[in-house]
């Protein structure tokens, strides 16, 4: 069965699970504390040297570190992915879009409020609010446009961009002045076997410091 | 032909650059003067509402950017992208470890030294160094073990880490310590219809603004 070592807040997480239940994939996971550096213990750095998550294992032992390239290889052959090299390209773009230009504000400004780390950034908080809003601007013109970021329908590109937007407001980010940016996390919200960012799931749940005894 | 909307000293712009010139493809450079906000005008915008170069831009006046969207879009079929699902899945988690843990610390610092604004970033300068030489440090340890980065062959993983890697010297950060990633910048330099980073290519080169003003 699929491995996900996972982080239950983490954004980025969330699109792996988001996808794999949409998929139908049986999956355990893994939790992994990522604020007691178990992501810089040996036997992580095993399986991605970049400290982070998530990371999907196989039963052969190989590993995928990095949401976005996650959500590309698993989708791939899906509804989730377009087959149509354009529409691919438009996919590769947002999703680059989102860890470029909108994770490292919205984010981790949300992250600096659950570590209670906001005080000390304080002076970094100004530039990380506008980089946000704009991203938020730069979706919010595209939706303009269409019910979804990528050939009308509903796919991986969504599903990179969703995952902290609808939470955005939990790094303070006001999504009032986006109506279409609105629309569209509803949208997203109707999906077939949606789960939210923090709803059961899994066929087994085991935490790492486990993993690590036995 | 091709439009590659370009600034000359971006690594961004130059993986593009780099990949064309290897494909053969023939293509036009307009360049772009983002210190003068040239990204941010309306005629660019309309391009790519995330103001960034590179924009490939084709005759039919589809337009795409996000360079590691472009490479992975312009690469298919090519001998640069591995039809293998998993060699694929490796070159994508490798561009998104580039763009989202190496070019923010690498590239960031190195274009403070350009736009003489590390004085203004001193009090950043610590995490950006440190970042940097953690990422330096993932590649060395994954070169230590092969010559490129995905499948044992050269493709575009190892142009999108290239792209800043081979210049992070003019941000201040010493390749001495990392000598297989010193080895593989030399592969890379040998691989054929290599090109430098300021080496002059495209099929014709206009600026930006004469666009406009025409």
């Amino acid at each position: 069965m699929l491995r996900l070592y996972d982080h239950w807040e983490s954004g980025n997480c969330y699109k792996v699970r988001l996808l794999l239940s949409q998929l139908g994939q049986a999956f355990e996971r893994v939790d992994v504390d990522i604020l007691e550096g178990e992501t810089r213990t040996p036997e992580f750095l095993a399986k991605n040297p970049n400290h982070r998550v998530p990371v999907v294992e196989w039963p052969d032992g190989r590993a995928l570190a990095e949401s976005n390239a996650i959500l590309f290889h698993l989708a791939e052959g899906s509804p989730f992915l377009p087959s149509d090299p354009w529409q691919r390209a438009q996919v590769l773009q947002w999703q680059a879009f989102e860890q470029y230009s909108h994770e490292p504000y919205i984010a981790v400004v949300r992250f600096w409020h659950f570590t209670k780390k906001l005080e000390e950034n304080q002076h970094l908080l100004p530039a990380k609010m506008e980089g946000g809003y704009h991203a938020l601007d730069v979706m919010e013109k595209h939706l303009s446009g269409q019910d979804f970021f990528v050939g009308g329908r509903y796919s991986i590109a969504d599903i990179s961009l969703y995952a902290y937007t609808h939470v955005a407001d939990e790094g303070g980010f006001d999504l009032e002045a986006y109506p279409y940016t609105r629309a569209w996390i509803a949208r997203v919200r109707e999906q077939p076997r949606y789960i939210g960012l923090t709803e059961a799931v899994g066929a087994r749940v085991s935490k790492f410091s486990d993993l690590l005894e036995s």
